[in-house]
């Protein structure tokens, strides 16, 4: 039976990028939406339940994507309550690439250091990847600098990182400006810069001043970067005794994280594939090598 | 050759059982068109009729689909319009399952009981589902009560099947209440339900009370459902003497009528599949068993 | 590694004709896209390089199509520019069949006449196919009438012309009327009539009087035709000695050679298949008969 994937992109044209990376992990059918939106999704949802019987259900999927990582998030909770319990297939949400950069993100650093007490600070992590790196260190143990251009926004993602994980260690910090932002990671171990394109975080020379620095990384895939010090290509190249990687270093990873996802949801009927699950696949690569 | 489905779909998202199907149904590429009316369908057919040779053309067919039976009645007959005389390829319409429905009703009430003679009576007639059940027993030779809530309808319903067979018992009924259907049912052998979501025909204990029926078919997938006693997964069951099927009971041979349809669509390129020969391969499906 | 065609046809629905070719050409997945122009491709583009990696970009390719030519040769401009240096996929223009059928109808030409040196014509020269054919003329050495209604708009397409080929042999005339444009025919050997659906060059007899002719070649392939002697299946066949092809007779080359450029597309990663490279092709199908 044909392994379908059904992707529905909250964008009016369905990205190409998922589009390849679903052919090159190995489905054997796409179908692809544009203009997807929680209104318009539950029959198209339907239609894929009611078709194959239960047992034949894992052979179906469904990806969420689009450039909108709030609309993603709608969609997937109501793709979810279209369900009718045991009829259901696995889902995946990918918007934007947000789940399987910071999965990708955080196993990475985790290859280089302990991240259990480490001193880790996120820069733009309010966004939707640098909120999503910011809870799976906060899950690894360390402790996170939560760090956005309003204390506002900062401490609501701290707030719903705490809902999750009551126990983590996390400090909201407002940064407007280079110099504070530089500032933010004074004596921290561990950054990722996860701003808006075109957002530079720490200007050029900062890494050499930050003594403590072991690791930085920048998911900025579009110059100028947000952390000017490292180059999109960089992939655990040594800067002033810091570990860096840019958004392409990290990059290989990311599209192999992806890959082992969209393969993982055929496994079974019932998988919803979040940052968290995405991000154990990207451990279990890691410890592959 | 690759076997190439072209799905016309009415509705703006082409829908995605139809897809699945036709998946399974071993097409090897399918190309889903959704937003597709008379008016912009016609260079699209001839992309299909003037791309391959005539020897190959049946290698090409169409599907029109979608949740509107009306729009896609119009739509097979501008797609039919717009064939070159030996130029055109196999086309098969089910909007919203329509043809397969009907026909793997009427299939599987022949299962259980001679239809020839039959004293049958279909609620909801003027839908598009009920109205091909009631086509297709008149076709049979059953006596057929054709129920709508006014008698308006439902005569032009009657008129409509004895265009087409002169010599059918049919006789043209209005029932705008429960009470009102079930007196339509009383001495009849075989009671079709194919009113739209939410409509219930007849309440509970409705088949206790209607001592002559020997089979009752709903074919309402979501509850509430058209005959209170019949659940929409029953398949063959008894109640009170009488056999039950729910619609995912007729289901299973609706998709494999679907299936077969599909591919027969192949075997030339010029088939034109309405409900009169997706009955037929219902039909083949039954006797084969 | 899959072999990907993504289409982007500024229509707003894919060309099911320019799908049926991709299939038959050998493309494992297509990815069709209606809708596209200059403004919302570039991240479809995006998402196409930034995917495999640099050496695997080769089994990606975009085909650029729909029935504006004017639109299309924006749109390839503008796939063109998003591509980063090495980061970039071969890409084929052919929107309305504008290449294919100007290099099939040229190499035909060519078959059963030497046309360097030779007098050609070509009527509606100012339209798509028409110009194209008349710059390949040029380029083979012919000398070449451009005709057109207007004289401003000849002259503008000669100049055209010449700035690629500046030692061309080129004259741009006006023919307003059918006696006009079978006046210009006279003492020609080749006359190509490339105009719009419905536009009737040379009236029912031309033929006959132009006694210079050898091959005259109508692209039309929809009824009243563009030289009223030749229908639109004439292949080779022979009128008061004038070798004539219709549109359907230099079909079979046309589709020859649109499936043997998709093939070259994936041969490297930066082919850019536009009307010369594409006339290139169509000579290697010529030669080898």
């Amino acid at each position: 039976m044909k392994k379908i994937l059904i992707q529905f992109d909250t964008d009016s044209h369905p990205s190409v990028f998922d589009r390849v990376v679903a052919v090159d992990a190995g489905v054997d059918e796409l179908f692809s939406y544009g203009g997807i939106h929680p209104d318009n999704v539950t029959s198209l949802v339907h239609g894929a339940i009611f078709t194959r019987g239960p047992a034949d259900l894992k052979n179906t999927s469904i990806f969420v994507g689009g450039s909108n990582v709030v609309e993603g998030e709608k969609l997937l909770a109501k793709v979810r309550k279209a369900f009718f319990g045991p009829m259901q297939v696995s889902v995946m949400m990918d918007s934007n690439g947000c789940n399987t950069t910071a999965a990708a993100a955080v196993a990475v650093a985790g290859r280089h250091m302990t991240l259990k007490g480490a001193e880790a600070t996120v820069l733009g992590a309010t966004g939707p990847v640098g909120f999503r790196a910011a809870q799976l260190l906060a899950r690894e143990g360390a402790h996170v600098s939560v760090v956005s251009r309003t204390l506002d926004r900062a401490s609501a993602a701290v707030d719903s990182i705490l809902e999750k994980y009551p126990s983590a260690k996390l400090r909201a910090v407002a940064a407007d400006t280079s110099a504070e932002a530089e500032s933010c990671c004074r004596s921290q171990q561990l950054v990722i810069a996860a701003g808006a394109a075109g957002v530079c975080f720490l200007q050029e020379g900062a890494l050499s001043r930050l003594s403590n620095l072991k690791l930085a990384i920048d998911l900025n895939a579009v110059p100028p970067v947000g952390i000017a010090d490292i180059s999109t290509t960089a992939k655990a190249v040594d800067h002033s005794g810091t570990i860096c990687y840019g958004a392409l270093g990290v990059g290989g990873l990311k599209m192999k994280v992806h890959r082992l996802a969209l393969q993982n949801l055929f496994e079974a009927n019932d998988r919803v594939l979040d940052v968290e699950s995405i991000y154990d696949l990207a451990l279990q690569l890691v410890a592959r090598g």
